[in-house]
């Protein structure tokens, strides 16, 4: 490996040759003297050099190079330093003229989605955009972090499924050596069975799929699901206790290592991570009383979610929200109901600026009220014994949710649409890069 | 959530009285007193108690329940420690007899490999079996913080793709939206492209799926792939040398948090991963030399890589070697040459213990050699173009590799079948549980 000092390091050489080595970002000629900007992984520099050396290694913007040269001190040049050229070694130079431009200005041009995607390897290199996937990472990296600190341990499930988490809707299907299969829509299945494995607290990061037909700005049709599933709880409160726990260590952790990235986007996070916890029929009530808007059948639109949570802000100061409660028609089959009336559950979404960003809840642990709930909505047991057996044998009370990590990283950057918070985003029509 | 003693913590409670909880293990009717063994995630402790207790609380091997009772040490106990039980709260008991036994001997009993992956949930209640996928969890871990530490950046790839990476054999079809797409068999075209988005470094634990015909001991259909992919090298020796201290600090770490698991297999950890590197043409000149093997193109079948093995420990010591140089009609068609000889690669595979654990190499960075290699083996370039214009634009020299999570986990452990090394394996025939 070539020794190369990266770009965030040059301070420490003042009056030393070094070699570091990155994409040309920009280059000014003017006349005697050349200007370049030279991007690496931690940072920019400027190299100043004279035009022969230009031309005689086909420097071009975003050619790849390793640059040798004398570290000064400039404070008119980013970062305050300054490499006066020595020699250089080009390792790659665009064969053909960029379809987009990279460096800085870029990003303020406002860059038409379409076209950031279709070139997506290119506007990545633009610095700020890099940003976003660099703490995505480090939410990844909180999450695997604060739940193994928590007694989680993390597990792989399948992604390729004989039967659908809520039966066979919004599946893509797989052909599995001549036999019909599926990709997995959750983990939850799994997760659960985990549980009951002997584990009694588990997390997943992995890919999970959905054939919806939507096309908004809010859906991807493959994403990145942060789950966790706990076994004895006594109800879905202490999984949102174990969320809210999260939240603030995420949050916290953003603050101090990324707040480059968030000041960068003009954020800030929360303060204050206890969130508030309302009942799905308060908040319709709310939303009829304070903006007009009448809810049906306890299904919050974009707008009533917005709306939501508009008022929890005014309300309470607090940017996050727990709706709880839902009714059971629209939850899952698995969904824990209340005892006090069994027509809702023990069941809770997490809103963000008002984004739902996690769905979660209790699930049921008995077997025959289990066995209950799938015939009540029409799916035939046997279809599903691989997974019902596991309650037949001794099963905790336990819950769990599933964090949606291109939500949650938009929200935290003020994305306006989810596919700028996927690396490769997948959507109705989009199956490239 | 109930305040709840962990198994493990219970020396600290000594005449106290505390609650525990977890599955029943085992029952030892002894007429006017019964002893239990009560299991949780940490550890398995002795209740005592009085016969009306079991009879009143409908307990039976594998109810999960609550036990209150006085902490007392008693060295005949299981880790010494006793409680003498006061109260018990059941809270799921077995509908039905136990298919398989889960309390120890079973263990010994050597379960069916079928019968225990069609009883998956209870087999893993078995705490031997169990300590599996804690150790893999560690695996894991142990990949991302060293990863990280090395300045890789953590990624999410598309598991859906449009085309394949090494141009369609060994795919599943996916009907996305009544198009024909595939199930990505690697990250390998997402992770260079994201060295050349700026990322430099960057790694992904993630699902890869193989629509391979192979049901063998060795294979399968769907498995995680601890990826990792580094620009900036001089040539693939950089890539090994990132493996070789990889391994060392996964093998210090399992020696440190995982000796229990380590012994209940019977396996030690190499101690030095000094690796030596032995070109393919040599490990076959050996082969025929040692053993009277006939190797025909350079292609070790699983004998071959066993006995190179053994060759190995007995002619250095070691348990792992990297076999390097392949050729390049056995290599995907992003391999580097080698300038000495472009019949052969700049490529390696890592085995261990007899077994490929690892392959990888250095890619061609180079638009035109890279649209000419892709010519060379009849693929058409323009199928791929979302992948060649990244090598348009500016790219630097890079490889990478990619471990197969449950390959390192059954050589480790010693398991003779990679389907135990897997949670809830997918081979030709399995797609449930």
């Amino acid at each position: 490996m070539k020794k190369r000092v990266f770009i965030q390091e040059l301070s420490k050489y003042i009056g030393k040759d070094v070699t570091t080595g990155g994409w040309v970002h920009s280059i000014r000629d003017q006349g005697k003297i050349v200007f370049i900007l030279l991007r690496d992984r931690t940072g920019i520099v400027q190299l100043v050099t004279n035009p022969s050396i230009i031309k005689n290694n086909d420097i071009r913007l975003e050619t790849v190079m390793y640059a040798t040269g004398t570290v000064g001190e400039d404070s008119r040049a980013p970062g305050g330093i300054e490499i006066k050229l020595k020699e250089v070694e080009a390792l790659s130079s665009p064969v053909r003229p960029l379809p987009i431009i990279v460096n800085e200005k870029a990003y303020h041009q406002k860059l038409e989605l379409e076209t950031m995607l279709n070139n997506r390897v290119l506007s990545l290199r633009n610095p700020k955009r890099n940003m976003i996937f660099r703490l995505q990472a480090g939410i990844i990296d909180a999450f695997r972090s604060f739940m193994t600190a928590e007694g989680f341990t993390e597990v792989t499930t399948p992604k390729i499924i004989a039967t659908g988490t809520e039966g066979g809707t919004q599946l893509f299907a797989v052909d599995y050596f001549n036999k019909l299969a599926y990709l997995a829509q959750s983990p939850q299945f799994y997760k659960q069975m985990l549980v009951g494995a002997g584990y009694e607290r588990v997390f997943e990061i992995g890919h999970v799929f959905r054939a919806e037909e939507h096309n908004t700005s809010r859906h991807l049709n493959e994403y990145v699901s942060l789950d966790y599933e706990m076994g004895f709880i006594e109800n879905e409160h202490d999984v949102m206790d174990v969320e809210e726990r999260f939240i603030h260590y995420l949050f916290e952790m953003l603050n101090q290592k990324y707040s480059h990235v968030l000041s960068s986007y003009e954020q800030t996070l929360p303060e204050s991570c206890k969130i508030p916890r309302l009942p799905i029929r308060e908040a319709c009530k709310i939303l009829e009383k304070e903006y007009g808007k009448k809810i049906v059948g306890f299904d919050l639109d974009p707008e009533g979610e917005k709306l939501i949570c508009e008022w929890a802000k005014k309300d309470s100061g607090t940017e996050l929200i727990f709706l709880i409660e839902y009714p059971r028609s629209k939850r899952p089959v698995y969904t824990m109901p209340l005892e006090s009336d069994p027509e809702f559950t023990r069941s809770f979404d997490l809103l963000f600026r008002g984004l739902e960003i996690t769905t979660g809840g209790q699930r049921i642990h008995d077997y025959n009220m289990l066995v209950d709930s799938f015939k009540q909505r029409g799916l035939n047991p046997g279809d599903f014994s691989y997974y019902l057996d596991t309650f037949a044998y001794g099963m905790p009370p336990h819950g769990g949710l599933a964090i949606g990590l291109e939500r949650i990283t938009a929200q935290i950057l003020g994305l306006s649409n989810i596919r700028e918070a996927s690396i490769f985003p997948r959507d109705r029509n989009r199956l490239i890069p």
